[in-house]
């Protein structure tokens, strides 16, 4: 790797640290560069604005997701074990050691949701494929004659997605020790109420 | 109303709106007394710090939630009939005009989930207080019979809080027309689930 190609890596690496802490908009230059020892100019020879780091940000998140939670659920064999596995890693992302910020996509969308520009629609992009993503992983489910074929496969999505915000929640802000065990078992009921 | 009363009040709104755009962090005694028209010093008067202004943020935000969500939902009759006034009552509370910046609890929880004080603390007793109401809604669903006995209630809570922290990801970040609708499917297969 060139040295440009791995000042920027770590430049990113700390700002995803600092996005997580403060959220994305407590990452811009000026307090980067300190936290880094680089001088400003240093910084803006690799991102020319705030807006470009924090989409880098968000860009690094994407990689990291793809990587602990998509690949590795891939993995799994279609329909009900790749749902689950699909399931408790999504569930298991928020307190990954490499996001000590928690889930930057939460924090990012209480920040971005009321704004618009590039960084809210790449924000808004990745939500929308992870939903995709989901309602794809269910109806893998019903092909393989897992679920009944009449269910409403985004519905279920939808609701898987507000189980992992709900986790998130009570785990990080209430520090619920039972919020794993809540969160299994409403995935488990939802299953439930969809297999043949 | 004495007019010291009075401008304390004016602030609180004021800072209300703040946080609602900005995030809790955004409501600071300089951009506040900008956007006043006051001296540091006369806002100093009325709130001690940055923290105390905070505080009373979530305050505001406790007594409208009261107002909006909990005291028109005891006026419907116990059991079933309140706990589903008390969840659409709590859906339609993040786009209520009184709150143009979103549910501030969801705001401030992304923003304070990492640190420790007294806002924290005073936000995670709203959030435990009001999973004990949504709680005891459900027994009282238990004891009116229109639940069955051996449901856990506080599963249902965690449950329903879900689908609304679900909704309002999907109607304020990607604006999503069908948010309503996939909540409420949501809350009627819960409540089916448990139903005698």
């Amino acid at each position: 790797m060139s040295k440009g190609a791995e000042t920027r890596e770590r430049i990113i690496d700390r700002a995803y640290m600092v996005a997580g802490r403060l959220g994305i908009e407590g990452v811009t230059i000026g307090a980067l560069a300190d936290e880094l020892n680089l001088s400003k100019s240093g910084l803006f020879a690799h991102f020319g604005s705030k807006e470009d780091l924090q989409l880098e940000v968000l860009k690094e998140g994407e990689r990291r997701f793809q990587e602990i939670v998509i690949k590795p659920a891939l993995k799994a064999p279609r329909g009900l074990p790749r749902l689950k596995k699909l399931f408790e890693l999504w569930v298991d992302w928020d307190s990954n050691p490499r996001n000590p910020g928690g889930c930057i996509f939460i924090t990012a969308s209480v920040e971005l949701d009321d704004r618009e520009g590039r960084t809210r629609d790449y924000l808004v992009a990745t939500q929308r494929n992870l939903l995709s993503f989901m309602t794809g992983a269910v109806r893998l489910c019903v092909e393989a004659g897992h679920f009944r074929p009449d269910i409403d496969c985004e519905q279920f999505a939808h609701e898987a997605y507000g189980l992992v915000l709900s986790h998130n929640h009570f785990k990080r802000l209430l520090r619920d020790p039972n919020a794993e065990k809540h969160a299994s078992k409403a995935f488990e009921r939802l299953v439930r109420s969809v297999q043949r």
